[in-house]
């Protein structure tokens, strides 16, 4: 017996029922809406199945029980030049609902995995690959206060034969695809059946609803969707307490731990003017022509900028983007999140910016705050950005995996240099704006700091997306390291 | 700069700062392993890292710190006859310490597909594929009340090097493959790391530990497993408390719920004498001669046998039984659970019985208790019970991963009949100790039961691990239907 067997329980109602139970559903619905947009929750209904089962008489009778104030429903067909040109989550990630509201996704990050594989257009092992990729994504959305809701709308043989029928003797289109995977209609229930064992967690479970009755149908998504969302907000208090308390979260004090990776940094390293200028010149010269090259060849580069305040970063960017051309790359200053953004996984505001193809993207400051600032300042709690080293590392996965070159340089100054830097900021006027109370508080909490990065370092630095750390005491030094590390790793990634 | 860079900061500890820190870890470690032993958690060390760096020496120093009665040590070198014919985790899983103990693994699941990697001889997908495998048993462990402690010991190239030399000078060996994976030491550098990457989680981190020198290598180790045992100990009140009330986990009322597809199966199937015995005589030799067959091919076979109290499940294995020689099947009666059993994850009395390459193994009720008595009558919360859909489809897929044959029967007869056997049962001398009170009593829970198998069956059976439902109020019919689907699965799989 297969799953979907398993469900084909002629399972009915007739139009009274359907009345009596839809006025109880439309009250309540509306209800747990207004209770879902005061929380922290964010509900993403995920609506999948066969075709011609209905689907998307399902979306618009959730449209019309539901208030669209609060609603972003997403429909993907084919993927676009832009999305294509970018990780496959990011047309997904994306689209990603704001707390507080409903994001209804009809077509997913199953479809293309699932018809792929029916077609026999890719490997098992990919579609494996792709299965767990999805598995994670949901456990970070999840994590991240993201009810998710997972629809399979089924159809039996005889069903789907019978509308096949009808559309043959009216010449009425009823699915667009209902014809084109008739013929593969096993492959399509096998792999489907896979990708639905794959990822029916306790945190995202699928839930299979017979579609050949509408009533049925319409009434089982509305009340799946009642029950789980009232769970889940009556839940949600104590969720994130507990989330707070992870009893896996915790800082472990190693001994000897005050050295820290930054002690070893030889930071009296200079440059001479003259080798500077022939050097920086030079430099340029190639990471131009490394960076049109690149653009043909579909290669992107991601660069992540950190550093202690003065150290340079800006100036180290300039540098950078003096020497190419203005319409290949992007600078993204990372401030204070916006509303948007802070209605959103932290992440998804620097996935929103992830390059084209060919685009070089430079980040002031990145998602790394979240294991820097948010952590040393106590704005994220132990577990969320201990949980982040994962969540960035799984993140420039997909980036390397999508050919992208990913690097991070940490911009490092002695304290001494920052406290002159500081007082030159303060003395000089065109230079005053630079200097903020901020930064002398932070400068309070260099120990503090100082480990952080040492963990962030060891925690997400690997060959595939490394961390330099660039000796910055002498800025033209610290610029030619930036220039040349950049220029080297796109060098070896055009050799590939 | 690669992850193990940013460790090499030259960590060291002097004697006296050793022994001074050594007399308090032993203190603190004796008192927190008598926490442990009183508690339902279980500790689980992984101790791996580069060749020369020293792991056998930890062994022996936290076997000298810890109360050896409370830890089983294992080292893992080349798989047996006895694994090599098991899912690759059956090793390890064999092992699994009880609660209230130690495990110290000395070698682990990480090794073999890092050496084979670092080697050249699997594919990258092949090995990410392991590392997903490996976190999803980690998350099972910890969300069973493992704790888990991966150690990771890291040389410098240099300190590398110097062994290497001293050992060419005294003609001494100090670790078994230190010379042989020298050559290679960059490409286990890369796995390792990506190994270590991938399987970073919150719930079972890396803790990376610079080896170099002896005192800190030691002390580091013991404070780790200091400051981890407590934190966890401490938290493991407030940790339990919220399993039991996972916001994810819930029961849905769907509407037309009461519908099971039990109640589609026609139960008035039954086989005439004639036809019974003579079927029965033709299935029965080929069921011999497919189990030969499959025993020369090295395929296994795992029968489930499920079903109502009087359904007729013993008689339907003895008809299997009967027709198979002794040496190729095991019949394993799952009663309650053994105290050692108890002590840990419930999949690990089944685990420890799956069977070599060519063999079958026949259970008379099995894992599937847990989403059916534990659920039904609340021995397992419903968190546990939900979760275990996921564990069991994880675990089987190990199975069929590994060329084995798993069939699911669930023995389904009418609530009339089991009362008609049940009364004959107690009229009758011989079948009397057959029937008990807690039969009555599960009688009672029909609609419980009924509910739940057909949870169960939706969310477990695949093509690849099918439930088939047998109408067996006829005896004869369903014998002959669990023998014929039996032929049918075994020939399908010799044919492949």
């Amino acid at each position: 017996m297969s799953m979907f067997q398993a469900i084909e329980l002629g399972h009915r109602l007739d139009k009274k029922e359907y009345k009596k139970r839809e006025e109880r559903l439309k009250t309540g619905l509306l209800e747990l809406q207004r209770r879902l947009r005061k929380s922290n929750s964010t509900l993403l209904v995920i609506v999948a199945g066969v075709e011609g089962s209905g689907k998307g008489k399902v979306v618009s009778q959730l449209n019309t029980w539901l208030d669209t104030r609060g609603i972003t429903t997403n429909a993907y067909w084919d993927e676009s030049d832009e999305e294509r040109e970018r990780p496959h989550m990011w047309r997904f990630w994306r689209d990603m609902p704001a707390r507080g509201s409903t994001g209804i996704m009809f077509g997913s990050w199953y479809t293309k995995p699932i018809v792929e594989m029916a077609f026999g257009r890719s490997r098992a092992v990919e579609f494996e690959q792709q299965m767990m990729d999805i598995n994670e994504l949901e456990r970070v959305l999840s994590e991240d206060g993201v009810i998710i809701l997972k629809l399979w709308y089924h159809l039996s043989d005889q069903a789907q034969d019978k509308l096949l029928q009808k559309e043959g003797e009216q010449g009425l289109q009823s699915s667009p695809w209902l014809r084109e995977h008739a013929p593969l209609r096993e492959e399509f229930a096998r792999v489907s059946e896979q990708a639905i064992r794959h990822t029916d967690q306790s945190y995202a479970p699928w839930h299979l609803i017979e579609a050949e009755d509408a009533y049925y149908r319409d009434i089982a998504t509305g009340e799946i969707l009642l029950e789980s969302l009232q769970h889940r907000l009556d839940q949600e208090a104590s969720w994130q307490k507990h989330a707070q308390s992870d009893p896996f979260a915790q800082g472990i004090d190693m001994p000897d731990a005050n050295r820290s990776l930054l002690d070893l940094v030889d930071l009296e390293q200079s440059l001479d003017n003259a080798t500077y200028k022939s050097e920086l010149e030079r430099l340029q010269a190639e990471a131009s022509d490394l960076a049109w090259r690149a653009r043909d060849e579909g290669i992107s580069a991601v660069c992540v900028f950190e550093g202690w305040d003065a150290g340079g970063k800006g100036g180290a960017i300039r540098r950078l983007t003096q020497a190419i051309d203005a319409r290949l790359y992007q600078v993204i200053s990372v401030a204070a999140p916006s509303d948007e953004e802070k209605a959103r996984h932290y992440l998804w505001r620097f996935w929103r910016q992830v390059p084209r193809n060919g685009r070089l993207t430079l980040y002031d400051r990145s998602w790394y705050g979240r294991v820097l600032v948010e952590r040393v300042e106590g704005f994220a709690s132990h577990r969320e950005w201990f949980r982040a080293y994962h969540e960035i590392n799984a993140f420039e996965k997909q980036l390397t995996d999508a050919n992208t070159v990913v690097l991070k340089f940490w911009l490092h100054i002695s304290p001494q240099e920052q406290l002159r830097r500081f007082e030159e900021r303060e003395k000089i006027a065109w230079k005053k704006h630079k200097i903020t109370d901020e930064d002398w508080r932070n400068r309070e909490k260099w120990d503090d700091y100082r480990l952080a990065v040492n963990e962030m370092v060891e925690r997400t630095s690997s060959r595939a997306a490394p961390w330099v750390i660039v000796p910055a005491n002498d800025k033209k030094f610290a610029r030619i390291k930036v220039l040349s590390q950049f220029c080297q790793a796109l060098r070896k990634q055009l050799e590939k």
